[in-house]
């Protein structure tokens, strides 16, 4: 019996990943470019049983003071998760485990936090199988885990996902570390209602949308124009190519089959009071993935008066505040 | 002195319009597809004085009992307008006049009341030149009116409006009578305010959207496949594809500079709406131009259940219902 604690960030993607090329391998169709947070994390604790057919799973909620024990769809996937580590880092044997997890923040509505728990078990069931992988090793088996942005949590600050033409190729690595911009993610709650329809679901029909293949078109040009607006940390440019790959994600969701509409009328409220503060000087930028809340990307000399004017707006009941973090780390106690 | 009298329907675009190639000319960057909408129509009534400096405009408000006159933009513009047309048609002399003008719906709230108005007046303007120009011409005439659609609700219900290479080849022309085809626009008034960002002025900037060009590379394939769906009356399929351009146009308004957000939250809720309708077998696609209020397009056959289902939504505060109409026509009293 071994105890093994992990803490990962979720992350926000600059470029988003909508759409997967195989379902059961999880490669995407486009590569996805993002950033840890530093105050959206899941920590989780695995403990080992010798008894193999022991595998249980208690969550704390956000805000919540206990730990509850989890059954159904998402218990089955960590058990085939664990299957799945098992074969990629060659093993034979399965111990039984005991998982606590917890989030700094509200799971199921728009922040990746399914990106922070598997790549939070990517790394801790690694270890549970006594395996070592390196970060290209790890990336691969968060994507393994069906949850594909969670392979975008294992490097360190500023992750590129690159599509990859299979399985080996299909990973995330660090373009730069946390310190490298001093960008900042001011995450606006604006509901703690968990998400109708799951990303996995709606990953499959995106290529039903006649959209979809103009965003394809469309993202080899961004994704030339964000590298470069990142290297020469170019803010203004950065941010409207963060906002287009936004619209243009959502533009596709809403047409593919059976139209998904994340956004409320409160997301569309704090969208224009963001064009309005911009216009007025304070510059951020909205990004919004599958669920009604809205990140605002801006640099730290802002996130201050834009955290501090969000905090009296009737929509938003939550603001969590991130800068740049660090990927997954194993937690010595 | 005499009296002209004109009626002319607003239209609602399957394919829509936005972007000028050429802001003088109003060349637009992409051809458009659209309905010519019976049930909202201008009617003007035009009467030329001898005193050419005598131009006034009256005008009577959606569901007002009195003409008011009206100044400053929109009478400059039809001063404007008039000139255009003297000189168009190879006149010399203007007359003055008193135009009377009157909407079956509420203007300037996404239902193309600048189009109905201003195809109206090409027809008007004709006629007070003592000019009888074929349907290409006072195509291209209510086009160089500044209002680019009013180009397509000069000819009959289904109308193509070919981009052209320059002024002489940027025109509108029937697809297909009214009577081809037996669709419904029912439209959803969710809101009488008039919206803040004039078309005109959203048209100019909407290259500075980074989607633009991937709209414009859909596009190709859109066109080429709603035109099938069209011939060969797939309901399904065309209704698919206008809710895909209505999308695309709008992920452009956002991302353009000073993102015009013409979305409400009503306009969400009804979309929605819309779709869950069609899951039940109420096969309805919404369209939205430049506002919040929302168009349904429907068949005939379904025309009933969809007005009589919003007749009692709390977001709805009117409901307009078209056929396919005729364009614009001399009203012979």
């Amino acid at each position: 019996m071994k105890k093994i604690s992990v803490k990962s960030p979720a992350n926000i993607a600059f470029i988003k990943y909508w759409g997967q090329r195989d379902n059961k391998l999880i490669l995407p169709y486009n590569d996805s470019f993002s950033m840890n947070l530093s105050g959206c994390t899941t920590r989780i604790e695995i403990e080992t049983t010798d008894d193999p057919s022991l595998r249980k799973l208690y969550i704390r909620e956000y805000k919540s003071t206990d730990f509850r024990e989890s059954e159904g769809k998402t218990l089955d996937m960590i058990i085939k998760f664990a299957d799945t580590a098992k074969r990629f880092l060659g093993k034979r044997r399965s111990p039984g485990f005991i998982i606590r997890s917890e989030n700094t923040f509200p799971k199921k509505a728009g922040i990746a936090s399914s990106a922070s728990f598997f790549s939070a078990l990517a790394l801790g069931f690694s270890r549970m199988y006594e395996s070592e992988p390196e970060e290209k090793e790890l990336s691969i088996l968060a994507r393994l885990s069906g949850s594909g942005s969670a392979c975008r949590s294992i490097p360190d600050g500023f992750v590129w996902w690159q599509k990859g033409t299979g399985s080996s190729s299909s990973y995330a690595y660090s373009l730069a570390p946390p310190a490298y911009w001093d960008l900042r993610d001011v995450v606006l709650i604006l509901s703690r209602e968990e998400k109708k329809v799951g990303s996995q679901e709606g990953h499959q029909s995106a290529i039903t949308s006649n959209l979809y293949k103009e965003r394809l078109y469309g993202l080899k040009k961004r994704m030339r124009l964000i590298r470069r607006a990142f290297e020469n940390k170019e803010f203004s440019l950065f941010g409207r190519l963060v906002e287009a790959d936004t619209v243009s994600m959502h533009s596709v969701m809403m047409t593919q089959n059976h139209g998904l509409f994340y956004w409320s009328g409160k997301t569309l409220d704090v969208i224009r009071e963001i064009l309005a503060l911009r216009q007025k000087g304070t510059e951020g930028y909205f990004s919004i993935d599958a669920g009604e809340n809205v990140h605002v990307i801006c640099r730290g000399k802002d996130e201050g008066r834009i955290a501090g004017y969000f905090k009296t707006h009737p929509a938003v009941i939550d603001i969590i505040r991130n800068s740049p973090s660090v990927g997954a780390r194993i937690i010595h106690t």
